[in-house]
């Protein structure tokens, strides 16, 4: 806890608003304290080009492939301390256990803080660890722009990085023998549900895609209501219907789909003129790809109808299709059966944000462990988890990466 | 025309769209160019503090009451270019047909433009003819912001105008013999009964106000559905209900009942995030006071059931309350005469938009001429009329003028 509040003062602003953007100074400042806490703890530390951090504690077999485990440390705007550092320092504090209480290992523990998993500066998301797994593609870059206009491709550059050498940051599978993270749940499902501990089935992905509705602007007080163009009504009716078809695919079973209009804009947008265009931004996500797609699907067809229907136009702008990233089912089955034994209270659950995990399940098993969040906040100062459910998630993270390490998985 | 088109060139943009919000550098200017035209006709020109411009031209007896006839310049954002303007210089072009055909007069002829007619800006219409009819109240101004969060009350008090002197710039209506406003109908009805000429028995009056739905910022991707307090669902509702609820008081004989949300506003508004604030601009009109106040009541009382039903809070913040306002029946008479003598086919109508004329009836008899509106579409860079009928309304506001200044009325 120390160690994480020390991390957490790094960027911390009004009301404990915690803003650690990827390559800023503070983002930066909070990766030194990380390379001094693991030069502390006696690890070797190995940084890659892009700044990814390993800090290496040697187990019986310097031959064997090495247990990961971590997360990252760069925020989004105004957001909490624990997304993200719960997972490094949780890793760092557990290889340090293992040290100081000289328990065998046979594999190499590393602890790893990946660059930039947030989108808030670039609209990038788990940079770090894509590098990490060669998931990188040169057109994924086009678009990544910061809000003052610098291009992650030439802050890339600055490093050395080119389009070129995109795939020269993958690790080697065969180096790895598993990839472990502790992270908060950030949403509401393990406090409602009265459990400590979160154990990650797969990893939700998103459909991400505007909606534009093109109607008439008329003026508010002489057009009668039969012969409006209304597309803010128009919307109204799509977002209804996103909610209700999400709500008809939220069971598990069904692939857990959520489905959220996030943002929207009218023109002319006054109060006195029936809005003419409307522009939707929408998030679909499930832990099913089937389902998700169908979802999506569905709303991208709902809104050909209500269009049809009131006689505007319609268009679909696609953002982002991502698919869903199962985990690693036996390591699933040891972080269970870790619970079992000591008889933590545990939810088997999906996970509706995207992690670092999700790239390293690419190229090597990976398993994550949830904490609670309070009231399921995240990306937020208010976001809290007790200290208690850290320490435990950090005590079963440790317990796992033993076994992993000592045992054929 | 040419006077028209001189100032539908100030704030032109993107595929004709005016825009000069008022007291924005396109608006001051337009107003700079009215009193070059003025004083070129040789009126006297006087600016009262909030800014409207009176050119004033004398009659026979100079302690007679004055004629006004004028509009306004101001627009909406991305509208035409005769919302306004035509009032304004076909009152000019009338008081210098007058002038240069030596047509005698008893009364003088004022030619007026007033201020911020538009609501876009400040969300408060009428601005200047409210003033000059001593009808502003200080409450009336509280929640005047507009969207950049300039205080309309700050302008005014830039200007010298403060809640203390509110009725200072109130026309003493000794000095008023009528208010004659001609103005493009906004409106289909017109074109679809092929008249030339509407003439105005009453204006309709908006019911303004804001709801504010307050539900919870959650992350989009691990908020289940049923776990959400979503703004903007609960927004989506509400706007589909204000449809429906018009929709049943649309007849002429239940009050010609409109109702529109022309703004919506959510916070975060971000595609990852779950709305958790939605702010609506509400506008409803009806020529019956009680229907109007009637949806307008069963609009905020759906907002706190939907609120309620969802478990999220509901504020409502009224903006402005006005009731119907009938113009004078001895000016209605005497327009109607005026066509009928010149074969002009005319309809008798109510107007559904707001006008100066419905604050300057507060203090002296009003009337209005409309002239058709192509396809109805105003507020819009597509609004249009056709040359001859904005030359015939002109006319027919000139005759009118004379009639006014040299009889009793």
């Amino acid at each position: 806890m120390r160690d994480l509040n020390a991390i957490g003062r790094i960027g911390i602003g009004n009301r404990g608003a915690v803003t650690r953007l990827v390559f800023s100074i503070k983002e930066l400042r909070s990766r030194q304290v990380l390379i001094h806490l693991m030069r502390q703890a006696g690890l070797t530390v190995r940084i890659d080009v892009i700044g990814n951090i390993f800090g290496r504690f040697e187990g019986s077999d310097p031959r064997a492939p090495a247990v990961l485990a971590g997360s990252h440390l760069d925020t989004v705007i105004h957001g909490g301390k624990y997304d993200g550092p719960v997972g490094v320092i949780g890793a760092l504090e557990a290889v340090r256990t293992i040290s100081e209480n000289k328990i065998r290992v046979r594999s190499p523990l590393e602890v790893v803080c990946f660059v930039g998993e947030e989108s808030s500066r670039f609209g990038f998301s788990t940079l770090g660890s894509s590098l990490a797994a060669g998931e990188v593609h040169a057109d994924d870059l086009t678009h990544a722009v910061d809000p003052q206009g610098t291009k992650l491709e030439n802050v890339l550059a600055s490093l050395g990085i080119t389009r070129r050498n995109l795939k020269s940051m993958r690790r080697d599978p065969k180096t790895l023998k598993a990839y472990l993270e502790l992270h908060i749940e950030q949403g509401p499902i393990l406090e409602a549900k009265g459990k400590r501990i979160g154990l990650v089935t797969s990893i939700a992905a998103p459909s991400r895609f505007r909606i534009i509705l093109k109607g008439r602007a008329d003026h508010s007080g002489t057009t009668p209501m039969n012969m409006r163009k209304d597309a803010l009504v128009a919307s109204a009716q799509l977002i209804e219907y996103i909610e209700k078809v999400c709500r008809q695919y939220a069971s598990m079973e069904k692939g857990r789909v959520v489905g959220t209009v996030g943002a929207i804009k009218v023109e002319p947008g006054v109060i006195n003129a029936v809005p003419g265009r409307a522009e939707l931004a929408v998030d679909i996500r499930g832990t099913s790809a089937q389902s998700k797609n169908r979802v999506a699907r569905l709303v991208k067809q709902q809104a050909r109808v209500i269009a049809k229907k009131r006689g505007i136009g319609v268009e679909v702008l696609n953002i982002r299709e991502e698919d869903p990233v199962p985990l690693d089912k036996r390591l699933l089955r040891l972080t269970r059966e870790l619970c079992d034994e000591k008889q933590i209270n545990y939810e088997i659950m999906p996970s509706g944000a995207g992690h670092d995990a999700m790239q390293m399940a690419k190229i090597t098993p990976a398993g994550m462990i949830f904490v609670p969040s309070k009231r399921g906040i995240s990306h937020n100062p208010l976001e809290w988890t007790d200290p208690k459910d850290i320490a435990l998630g950090a005590q079963l993270l440790m317990e796992t990466m033993v076994r992993v390490a000592n045992e054929e998985l």
